[in-house]
């Protein structure tokens, strides 16, 4: 007890300190930008020209926190024996990460007085960006302290921004300033610049809903560290996907906030209002597909079993994931049903064929089988992305080819030299991915911040404890007296 | 054991083969509309005057897709046996529904290239048409497996599509295009015609809230769906509506979310942007007047009990079904208060006194009670809406007389003569519900389709089992009998 | 069981005349506004200059009433022991506050027509509202039953609307036409006047997130109703903080949509759509520090204890408390930061510290620490209004001094002169609050009114009793292994 006590307290330190670096940096650096403030937006900013409406960013913004927060929070509450204990870690890591990420983002976007602006679209970046670190900590679940998923979210949330600079702002780009000429900003010494978004770019590679960035970067970057932090005792009990005795509750829910959210969420950066719904509907039929093709395989792969909830929110997932990069490349609505339905076999596949493989030849536990329902799925889409970009004609896309592919709209490139840039991302995010997670896994896995070996289910706890009989109440120790449930 | 693998094998084949034809058909007919694609809106084709901006459905979309879901799915998990059984198939039956929706809706409306154009706002067809589908399934929930559960949306979906047809666009009216030509269309021959929403067609029956095309629809359909699939042996066992052992936590939460969601969910396809507020309010005001009269009624009518959580969901639901049709009709929010509290009053006693007869001398099992909570307050909301027609004034009106009620502000109808209309519109409704849900239930209940007799329970599981100790019951006390857990 | 049923037969008599008191006054007084109703909005009313667009009210008011339900319904869940039973109660308080204060606050704001004009923005204050008397009831939860709480509501509503007028509109000037004429509406002999909510008036006080007419005053009259009705005997058994059974679950949901719609609640009546994102981003970063600072002083505080999923949506409340006042006033982000991580620490001590004295010394019971929660941030945050509030510049500010502080913007007041208001403002609603409570705690008090001293837990049940293994565990069953629980 006293070791956890003293866990708790080196948690206490550590968030104690990286709430002041964060109040500190943030007070150096970061403003608010002017499209939230109409004073100071002039005319010659062209501020109004290329940002959207003051208000008109918010509802989506609103929903992709509601997606961070919920969707893979409750993905995040899977594991059923670590109980609400994995919510409130998972709310720890999104209040630091989303602080953090604005930080790590504005860092590619220092205008030339040396500020970061913010508003409501670099909260969705932001956002994008939790969600990443959320993905990959759902591969480590269960066998990490708070302390460790906070300094690999310290560690991540940088390298998410830098694979995301590189392929939504660089590649064929070399310099901010080029970019922010080419959107037709002012030159560099007039006015303040509001944070770039994923939108007010000229983006060089299309990945409006994140297959590549935020599933596929997140999924092998939490693949790495769950490997490098493997503890051969603790394997061998093949215990931690053990749901156990979480009220599925949780996962009906997530379920349920997907399909409310996910798909706004997705749509929430592409760039011009009228794509909104196209790229929208993309998900919602993708999705669709995916829950029937569920029905379809499960009892097929699975004899003994019948359908869980949780994997019907697996499915829900793996159909958005696949649209990320597609979403708004599709033209027509039944390509989004194939690639929804295509995506959930594979997902289904990987999860019956392929974990196993990488558990047992790869010695990589993925507690929540990310690999299976953002992995894999991230490559598809960004694969299926990487087609559609060759075989994008003016014709098809009229007015939205600017929007979409801008360089070539403006003429820069071809369809088929667009396409190729986008298969060239994948290897780039991959090698990025699994070169940070590596480095990661080694930090964490230091002797200093591993806890005891033998006792790995005291390190995810930050609740009281659950009584084992499988219901989860939490006794509060109010100083007004009342039992203690321990 | 065998049984039910094979069972959920024949589903899996189904629901591929489900899947497959909505490919195929999308595929060959189904396009994103211009309002989607601003290359295409050509000023000629007038779609900028009629149709809404291009992200301003959105909203609506979404919340109407969440109300489906959310709204009737915690309805569903109103029987708490069936554990979270029931809402995997409310998401399979939803996920399956609105594709095959958009099919049939988009049937109705051709364009002259023999092509479906799909929005956002058809995606809000599309949901209020997946809620009629769930109102039906909670009629028979526990005496159809998912198989049975398909195959009525299969054929419940078309006869909704032709209902709301008959009375949004046709009543009066005989051809498509002379909907388009009275609604300031181009001529047939000249560019895509949109999905014409709700909203768009000169609408011949006002019921923006969907009191008699969704809820009395949707009941009626599947009363008489459930009595073509009555079972003596499962009846005399009475225990449907035993609640058992559902956490009412799906209840509490369905209520919540009815009270966030519905209201702006039934004003989703009120025409002009100004009406909006008006009729989103009367819904508000009408649950508040529903929920009390709740705890007004309730203790009376059932001496030995208490409210349930159950009871404040229906309560909830009723106000909204009530204020279907006349929501955007009333002009004082008394009105709407008066209309709640009603409703309520008559939904309590028809469930404490007409369910027994319903069950008892017409052989209508009604597991959900839809019959109380959608069937009677829509057939009520149909009566005032008539009233309120009938009373309608251009003075009282304003503006807003050309949104609600087109004809009449036109001329061509008077205020009477719409209240006419209004009034056949009901017997029509009930007639085609009752025998479309007839035929259906026949079919339903050929051999080939039904499970084994002696394990009804088994057939709408396609979960795994939940153990049976120790969750958190909450007895309910229907007046079909069944055991009283105090 | 009699008296259970006496009990509930009083309150069901209780609902009817409440629910008819209403039906009359609403016939009698309440219309709705112009803003519904573009017929009557004539361009000599300058309704459109003033008002914001019909349907843009819709979305905040959405996110308003939610926030009244879930985030205080879930919170008032936070007592384990009253099951259900809190939520619908809360929902009959709801339903009935919401009425009965568009009525109160209406009362201020009669057009010479002698209507009350109702639009969205008014529910937005009657939410407000009812946000106040869901948190006084925080104070007494347990030991009042539903009537008692019911008249609470309808003593509390009117006190609230009069303080807030007050506070908002009064405060420098005396009279309501003084008031319009100051805000450009038309003289009084014209036209209908649309219900001034509080955005539309040239309020005197800034407070658009309700640090002190919401938290403050909520607290402070529960606290003083609470010190009235304290019972020797049931206070000694000292048992009403005991959590108990019910699950977090509750909590947790709570707590996450706190995150979700609160920051759209607290700003959903700032003046300008430009100032949104600014108020908006503010509540997040409070909130975002406020929970890294419960990780960081709890398990100092509370030795022998972890953190428990309610205390994270206490600090969440406590982050958007302590911005309320603040938030659209503070011009950089990291000032949120300090603020949300001050004010968490600040509660913390207080429901360490502090309690205990209220509890023991000035005998007053606080079941949910509502003063914790909503009485000392509040305080705090309109001791930082006032502070910004002095600090105020026009070079800061630029565009936006004029939505925030109208009267310094118009050179009415200095901005010391604006603090020094701000400043009175706080013990004004406080000795309000006090008042009132103590008047209303005594009314309620009165025999008639209370239950039989020796069952209190089963005055506030108005649901069916819960079993008390009451919980809501649903086994999952992961494919990978673990036990199945067939």
């Amino acid at each position: 007890m006293a070791e956890g006590a003293a866990a708790r307290l080196r948690l206490a330190g550590l968030c104690f300190f990286l709430q002041l670096l964060t109040i500190i940096l943030f007070a150096a650096f970061v403003r608010y930008g002017p499209e939230s403030d109409p004073g100071l937006c002039s005319p010659q900013s062209n501020c109004s020209r290329r940002d959207p409406e003051p208000g008109s960013g918010y509802p989506r913004f609103r929903d992709a926190h509601l997606q961070a927060l919920l969707g893979f929070g409750f993905l995040l509450a899977f594991l059923g024996r670590y109980g609400p204990g994995s919510v409130a870690t998972s709310l720890l890591v999104v209040a630091f990460a989303v602080q953090w990420a604005l930080l790590a983002q504005g860092l590619f976007y220092f205008s030339p007085k040396g500020k970061i602006y913010v508003g409501a679209q670099s909260m969705v970046s932001a956002d994008f960006c939790t969600a990443a670190v959320l993905i990959s900590s759902g591969a480590v679940l269960g066998r990490v302290n708070p302390i460790q998923l906070l300094l690999m979210t310290l560690l991540e949330v940088p390298l998410f921004a830098c694979n995301e600079f590189i392929l939504l702002s660089l590649l064929g780009v070399s310099r901010p300033s080029k970019i922010r000429l080419a959107a037709g900003l002012l030159p560099p010494a007039s006015g303040p610049i509001p944070h770039p978004a994923r939108v007010s770019c000229t983006h060089q590679i299309s990945d409006s809903g994140g297959s590549l960035t935020v599933h596929a970067f997140g999924a092998y970057f939490g693949l790495m560290v769950s490997r490098a932090l493997r503890q051969p005792r603790v394997d061998e009990r093949g215990e931690q996907q053990d749901a156990g005795r979480q009220p599925d509750a949780f996962a009906v829910l997530g379920t349920l906030y997907l399909w409310i959210f996910w798909p706004s969420f997705a749509s929430a950066t592409t760039a011009q209002e009228g794509a909104e719904p196209w790229a929208l509907l993309n998900v919602y039929f993708s999705m669709a597909a995916s829950t029937l093709a569920a029905f379809v395989l499960s009892p097929i792969l699975y004899e003994e079993g019948a359908l869980q909830a949780a994997q019907l929110q697996d499915a829900a997932l793996v159909g958005a994931a696949v649209m990320g990069m597609a979403g708004e490349m599709l033209l027509t609505p039944f390509g989004a049903l194939v690639a929804g339905f295509l995506a959930s076999h594979l997902s289904l596949l990987g999860s019956r064929f392929l974990s196993p493989i990488l558990s047992s030849r790869l010695k990589i536990q993925d507690t929540c089988g990310v690999h299976n329902v953002h992995g894999l799925p991230g490559v598809l889409g960004t694969l299926v992305g990487t087609l559609l970009a060759g075989l994008a004609t003016a014709d098809a896309y009229g007015g939205r080819m600017e929007s979409v592919f801008p360089l070539v709209a403006q003429g820069s490139r071809t369809a088929s030299g667009q396409a190729w840039w986008q298969l060239c991302a994948l290897p780039l995010t991959l090698i990025l991915a699994a070169l940070g997670g590596s480095l990661t896994g080694a930090l964490l896995g230091t002797r200093a911040l591993r806890s005891t070996p033998k006792s790995p289910e005291r390190e995810s706890k930050v609740l009281r404890e659950v009584p084992e009989d499988g219901v989860n109440p939490e006794a509060s120790d109010e100083e007004l007296g009342g039992s203690t449930l321990a």
